[in-house]
């Protein structure tokens, strides 16, 4: 059976906080649409559904191969990103611009909200009796994403979190003190928990790992570092950005009022004031009476966990792949979907795509596994571990004296 | 004439914040003693002159080579290091320590104030008519020693300040905003400045550079902001966390009362404060009148700096060399000296090193030159950016759509 030929123009577009491997997804696409003679234009979508409903939009068919290549090596969204998220309404203008343009094929690179907004323009377009094929590319370094082993960009800010910590860790060994680094990661601790495959000895850092899926309490958190620090005269901790207490309120929101985003989420990444809080209240609950505070620093890691130009090969070989892929499917007929990485194996290291329905990724968060969390909330599992090992490369080996 | 023949052991220390190649040094130094027939033991002291003081040594001669090289790739101090000043009664006890493990050679790697130690112990040793000599290898991230071109740690340093920004530009140009660097940097701009190079086209980031060597106004600093904001739609600032204003108070006493460490410094590092602070400030002054406020986003680069563990190569080569001079120097009978790297020629780039006296390094610190700012005092010039370039290895290309 052959398939059904739909001539049109494609439009892409990049939305959410930009990663290291983005730019692959786009370059995977164009790859995939660029020798199909049923694709006219191929239309680069200015800060994602903003061009769209702005018209701003720059013709991609013509970028040769070398052009391309460096694209693709090059972090953060070469089209432009966004932060808005579209409703219903905001959709139906997508639909109609892309109709305007004669537009067939759309292809959205982006996180869970972004699978949202693929859905919406989907659901505008087949309640106007329009063919639109609209897929999903996925992209964030969360890793939240519903369906997939794992999501392209996150792979690269795991790398860059694993070395922030092996560097970190011996400098904390050589002036020892109490160290906090604040992690990426909203609702999903994956990226925190990168900082666990930094270990190498027993008592390398980080020596206590806290993420959002695990109830957060301050006095339990001091009395796990004071375990830490007085068995070895130092403690190197990872905190996610998006820790909670029991009751589901971030911690950051206890210390600090932050300005919120058209999503209704509280600023979390740009500001190192969860880190200094924690730096404060550690430093007040761990002076002994009449002694001497102990030397407490906090870091911020920052928007380098996701631009670092450094990415990991599997992410960005894998990032690649989903654009192609997506726009195979989209080419062989298929109407709709998103794109998933599914693991074959683990040693060595395989992986596949699949196509998943949209509705199952859309808007929905995935979190860390149980069983990749300790029993005492206080660091990762060796599972978790195994499981991040070969998405970041080879790491440095390091010496002691 | 042979030199003069000294027999005796030797020890080696790591004094103040650690570098990413102040192994090399280390290593550079062992290697340089290893063969001498006239060098009994090689100490290594824990933890700089207090592991000195509290008889905490390490031997070193009996290392492998092939240990020995993956040591000088390990970030970060090896011995561990100290923030401890030492005073003269303070240099008293390492010139009797040393004395008392019949130690004739000193080496000690660190920035300014380990120097000065280093002058101190010399002339403990004069004074008890004791032959011992003494010498220091540089290394600081922040290039403040009087006589050298650049100091081992810096290149590596800047080459992490560099691609921070490359990526942090590219995440600024996908969503539009302001967005502060918070950089290393006490007293002098080598290391913020080593922003500059991130830039490839006149549009791209950093925008404004703020060096603690130009008096910083906050109005000034707004209404430069301003300029770029409205020209472009966002901006990405590169703030020294030394930054002062005319009277040489540091900004982020305006803001923070941090603490002060044993040398009368106040907290910079460690803290996102000052970046949280000038990202409140300008989003007061720049919030037009019943308009919505901009988006301004603060990182402090932190630890990172100074252990990211991808040195630059040429850092990696001098520091080694560094630590081999220092060596040859005391074997061949001088006394005394600081080692400094001399520039022969940028294109191509060659050095060479000599010997200094300790004196003409010691607690002393050297600022950007003149011509190395630009004459609004917002941004570094064309000769700042090809002195720092041979230094920094090659940085990867980026390509625009």
């Amino acid at each position: 059976m052959s398939a059904p030929t739909l001539e049109g123009n494609a439009v892409i577009g990049q939305g959410g906080g930009p990663t290291a491997v983005i730019n692959q997804s786009l370059v995977g696409v164009i790859e995939g649409l660029i020798a199909a003679p049923e694709i006219g234009s191929i239309f680069g979508a200015r800060h994602g559904v903003r061009g769209m409903i702005e018209d701003s939009f720059t013709e991609l068919q013509a970028l040769e191969q070398h052009t391309l290549d460096r694209l693709a090596n090059t972090p953060s969204a070469g089209l432009g990103s966004t932060r808005d998220k579209p409703d219903a309404e905001y959709c139906q203008n997508i639909y109609k611009s892309l109709r305007g343009k004669n537009v067939r094929y759309f292809f959205y690179i982006g996180g869970n909200d972004s699978s949202d907004t693929c859905r919406l323009v989907n659901e505008a377009a087949k309640e106007g009796g329009y063919e639109l094929r609209c897929f999903h590319v996925p992209k964030t370094v969360d890793n939240d994403l519903m369906e997939n082993d794992h999501t392209p960009g996150f792979p690269s800010a795991a790398r860059y979190v694993a070395l922030q910590h092996m560097g970190d860790s011996l400098d904390n060994a050589s002036i020892p003190g109490i160290k906090i680094n604040i992690v990426m990661g909203r609702h999903a601790g994956f990226l925190t928990g990168a900082a666990a495959i930094a270990r190498t000895h027993e008592d390398d850092g980080p020596h206590l790992v806290y993420v959002p899926e695990r109830a957060f309490d301050l006095d339990t958190f001091a009395s796990d570092v004071e375990k830490v620090y007085s068995r070895l005269g130092r403690c190197q901790i990872t905190v996610s950005e998006g820790v909670q207490d029991k009751d589901g309120t971030a911690i950051t929101t206890k210390f600090f009022q932050g300005e919120t985003d058209a999503h209704g989420n509280v600023q979390l990444s740009g500001t190192g004031a969860l880190g200094d809080q924690l730096s404060a209240f550690l430093k007040e609950k761990l002076t002994p009476k009449g002694g001497k505070a102990p030397r407490v620093r906090a870091d911020t890691l920052g928007y380098a966990q996701r631009c670092w130009p450094d990415a990991s090969r599997v992410d960005q070989r894998e990032a690649r792949e989903a654009g192609r892929f997506a726009a195979r499917c989209a080419l062989t007929g298929q109407s709709d979907g998103s794109v998933a990485i599914k693991r074959d194996s683990t040693d060595p290291y395989r992986s596949h795509l699949e196509r998943v329905e949209l509705t199952s990724v859309a808007a929905k968060t995935r979190h860390l596994p149980e069983d990749h969390i300790n029993s005492e909330g206080n660091h990762m599992t060796d599972a978790f571990v195994q499981w991040l090992r070969p998405l970041v490369d080879e790491l440095p080996r390091f010496e002691r004296i």
